[in-house]
């Protein structure tokens, strides 16, 4: 059935891998307080600044260093074998803790059913028996940040979260409250009280540590994972490389397809960044595709099956109750989330409250002993401009509020998932109302959608919205691609999708003033003042785009110094003028001073 | 030089120029109290809603009627002959006014040059003599305005900006100030006040009357042009087809290679939408590129020569003043206008104000003789986040206020353009400034890109912020390609750059709160809850890309009536689970009356 047009890959051979570093860019990594804590950096080097007068040495530039969600697939000095998976970098950490035992046997019955089975599809041939918490322990980032405790993942996150540090500091601009914004102790009281979340599953030890919370750079989220429709494991495997290359820093593995126990596991052990999924999808395909038939049991098997495979937040939409069903009823678009959707058939079938408002505090206890941190999802969100924050969104959201403070109580980490469709008159009061009756936990939002119109563009209409309610204060956006409302992204799609919410969160980043934001934006403004074209696209979230629309009209390798581009030609270039103008009045501004400071010679 | 990828058109047939109309999509005209004032509007027949009773009739729905830019193009009733150009529409009301005579010969020496030369580019055949003001009488449509007049064009304007209304009206929704927000004396005190403009050349009398300010629907701008690197005459007029079809409201002709005057007879008279320049381009050409000879008579006789081809508004650069360059000198961007930079060349070179400030009012006088609008240039603007909000913008801003005042005194019409590049959190206060330092003249924005890091995809950065700032009140937003930095955009980028744009002034209109600005995203919503995939292609800004995505993962004809697609598969479609949901709901609410009306059946 799949006319995808995607190169199939073979998952066995690390060729249909794409390994290479980026264009000008080289890996590097900040050591932190131990040895085992190394923090990965992107640093893009820059060619020098011609001086304008040629007898005189050339500028050099500083190269500029970015934060780096790529893992070891962009270290050339790294050994990637995806058979293998990834290192298990925090491992020590999480022994060290001692709070946690390794299991004789998984303990999803699921997960053993499946293993007694045979497949005709590549399997993951190193997979680990999974670690739990030992009996009464609660292993969750925010119960160490609780106790004082700041965790090897805290320190690696403020090391990370630091970039720029350098760079304005040699500018003498490190701003005041610099050192204290990006300290470990910053980290760990943030995670404390809730405003912040490190999502790491202890058997998810292959994640380079992130956070998600306001107070840090704004991150994305891409979705990835295959429908019955298209796709298959290898796309899936490589499309998670693929968002991480171009900036995701998480993905979500929202496959509904046929392997999903699989495909996940192949998945998670080689991404170096957390991975969240919906866990009913996959309960649903256990009773094939029946919401009537869903239970707790089957949900709560799922939920363990999921957490000892690594998976680091679960989307949980115990906020859609069976009396805000009547709410969505006359919506324009009812029920646009699957999961709400799906939760919804299953109480009106029922005519009871939904098993995951009434087993939330059970899920709690699931999620505490691997550090599974909670997306509680956003049911009811709205999935057109008429339906924006209704009553039907606003009730669910208050709820979402409650189960927040239930999880805290068991000091589990929690964020929240946002719409969805919303006007630009009417983002920020998601945002407030999210931070009040929420309790500052962290926001996830997809996009909003700001316009409902341009099916094919949606990563545009919702890459506005998302840089509003990024710069208003949401933690996480969760991208949409071009493909939106018509079909499964590709990985050209993907792409897309990734770049567009970097700028989308770059933007929010500037707009919320994190130091150092704007380092990389000053360093590529300089490139193209200076006509230092191979800079400028270095510099770029995709080199290779900007490279080739260059290239597309100026392909001569001159062409990468000469003092102008096709779009104005040489004698219409403002910035070539601009220097000669900058030349002159230096000029200018002698013979004034010389003659007598008049500013105008004739007037 | 050229390798522009481009086809190349014969500009002397027809089957270059893309003339069919949009897919699903109908052309009508309403009359208004004239029958020679025939105002288009483009319906997108929709398909019937199934009932969910099959036995019973499917429910019909309503067209939806949009704003069309696109001309007689679309229109398959139209004869459409370019080597004619288009009907003049206005020349009627233009001569009822007699207000104006028909010359004997061209003013600008200039033109008279050309027309003596011989040329082996293809020329303009049917060109008709120039009509300027009769002696001591001023035409500009300000001019009528103020004077209590209320012109054709501005009844046309009112008719076109009611789009929606009759939707409204038969949903009971006409807001109570509809009536006097389109009414032509609406329309005329807006122009009398300056807070809009309609830029209408008498020597254009083939356009399409439109309004550009803040209480209307706000509207976009795209740029085409050749530099000296490439394009050709052939691809600028399907350039200006093309843009004015996906919804470009205005186009600026910015040519600055060869053939300059006689590009523009051919894209004038075939444009139904006002056409801009900033002639400062040609005149430069005309000293052969070296800003130091340009003089005001050069500059004054190009005016003229544009202004009697039929130019609807002119960017002026008359606020770059010798005194705020040394304002600009230690910018990390310098100036980044062209026809700034070019200015601030000449006034340094000789020392002098610039020509345009000391010149100011004998450009009034030539601009009311034939109603050419002023769109007063941000020379100063800035190029980078960097320079945002600058001393350098800010003293150009207020310059522009003052010239507005100047313009205002001779009844000539104004807009003012503004940025560029500006975070998000300096956006509103460029808006706020703008309005208050200019007397709420129309804003005419160039984005602004929210951040400097993403060549390649500068249509992002930028829509974002037009977005934005549309919503905060400005008037019109001028579109920017994914080629931005890079080279010429070809026709694919052009479509890009409408398509973002189109969404940025549509969810400025939403966030306004424009009445029946949501009539569209609610009948596509419908539409797309109901799986009637055709409407939802038909009635999206790009029904040709939302179609080919859905298709490239599901070609079949029957998966246009699918209650699914490839991104979620059948099982898993919250739409079609919503339905079930709602079909239970209604069934369950019966159950609930009858059951003694207790929410849970068990708690």
């Amino acid at each position: 059935m799949s006319t995808q047009s995607n190169k199939v890959i073979n998952i066995k051979d690390r060729s249909g891998i794409t390994t290479e570093p980026l264009a000008g860019s080289e890996k590097f990594y900040i050591k932190g307080s131990r040895d085992d804590l190394l923090v990965p950096f992107r640093q893009i080097h820059l060619t020098d600044t011609p001086n304008a007068n040629p007898e005189l040495a050339a500028i050099p530039n500083e190269p500029v260093v970015v934060y780096d969600t790529s893992g070891l697939y962009t270290d050339p000095k790294a050994s990637i074998d995806i058979e293998k998976g990834l290192p298990l970098i925090r491992q020590t950490w999480i022994d060290e803790r001692d709070d946690t035992e390794q299991l004789a046997e998984f303990s999803s019955a699921y997960t053993r059913e499946q293993d007694a089975q045979d497949f005709d599809i590549p399997l993951f041939d190193h997979r680990r028996l999974p670690r739990k918490a030992k009996a009464g322990k609660n292993v969750s980032q925010m119960h160490y940040a609780r106790q004082g405790i700041i965790t090897p993942e805290m320190e690696y996150i403020a090391i990370r979260e630091s970039m720029g540090r350098e760079a304005l500091a040699q500018r003498g601009e490190l701003p005041e409250n610099m050192e204290h914004y990006i300290t470990a102790e910053f980290v760990r009281k943030e995670v404390a009280e809730g405003r912040a979340i490190i999502p790491a599953n202890i058997n998810h030890p292959e994640t380079e540590p992130m956070i998600i919370g306001r107070n840090f750079l704004v991150k994305i989220n891409a979705n990835i994972g295959n429908s019955a429709t298209t796709s298959s494991i290898e796309e899936e495997v490589e499309k998670m490389v693929w968002s991480t290359r171009w900036g995701g820093d998480t993905i979500m593995d929202l496959s509904t397809g046929k392997h999903i126990h699989q495909t996940r596991e192949w998945i998670i052990r080689n991404s170096p960044v957390p991975v969240g999924t919906v866990p009913i999808y996959q309960a649903l395909e256990k009773v094939n595709g029946v919401a009537e038939d869903l239970s707790w049991e089957v949900f709560r098997d799922t939920l363990i099956e999921q957490a000892e495979q690594g998976v680091d937040y679960f989307t949980i939409h115990a906020g859609v109750r069976l009396a805000h069903i009547p709410l969505t009823v006359n919506r324009t678009t009812g029920i646009v989330s699957r999961g709400g959707s799906i939760m919804a058939a299953w109480c009106l079938a029922h005519h009871e409250e939904s098993f995951l408002y009434t087993h939330f505090e059970d899920i709690c206890e699931i999620m505490k002993a691997y550090d599974v941190s909670f997306s509680l999802g956003d049911g009811l969100r709205p999935g057109s401009q008429a339906d924006a924050n209704d009553e039907a969104q606003l009730a669910e959201l208050k709820t979402l509020g409650e189960l927040t403070t239930i999880a805290w109580k068991h000091d589990v980490q929690v964020m929240i998932e946002g719409p969805g469709h919303v006007p630009m008159h009417k983002i920020k009061e998601n945002m407030d109302l999210q931070l009040e009756w929420c309790h500052e936990a962290p926001f996830y939002t997809l996009g909003p959608l700001v316009t409902d119109i341009a099916p094919g563009y949606d990563h545009i209409t919702s890459g506005i919205g998302a840089a509003m309610i990024g710069w208003f204060g949401t933690a996480m956006l969760c991208y949409v691609t071009p493909k939106e409302h018509l079909g499964l992204p590709n990985k050209d799609d993907v792409k897309t999708g990734i770049i567009t919410y970097k700028i989308a969160a770059h933007a929010a980043d500037l707009g919320k003033g994190h130091p150092g934001a704007q380092i990389r934006d000053d360093a590529i403004s300089k490139a193209r003042f200076e006509f230092r074209w191979e800079d400028q696209f270095n510099l770029g979230l995709d080199p290779d785009t900007a490279r080739e629309y260059h290239d597309e009209t100026l392909p001569q390798p001159k062409a990468k110094v000469a003092h102008f581009c096709s779009m104005c030609g040489p004698k219409f270039c403002s910035m070539k003028i601009s220097h000669d103008v900058k030349a002159a009045f230096a000029e200018k501004s002698q013979e004034f001073k010389e003659g007598g400071s008049k500013i105008y010679r004739q007037v």
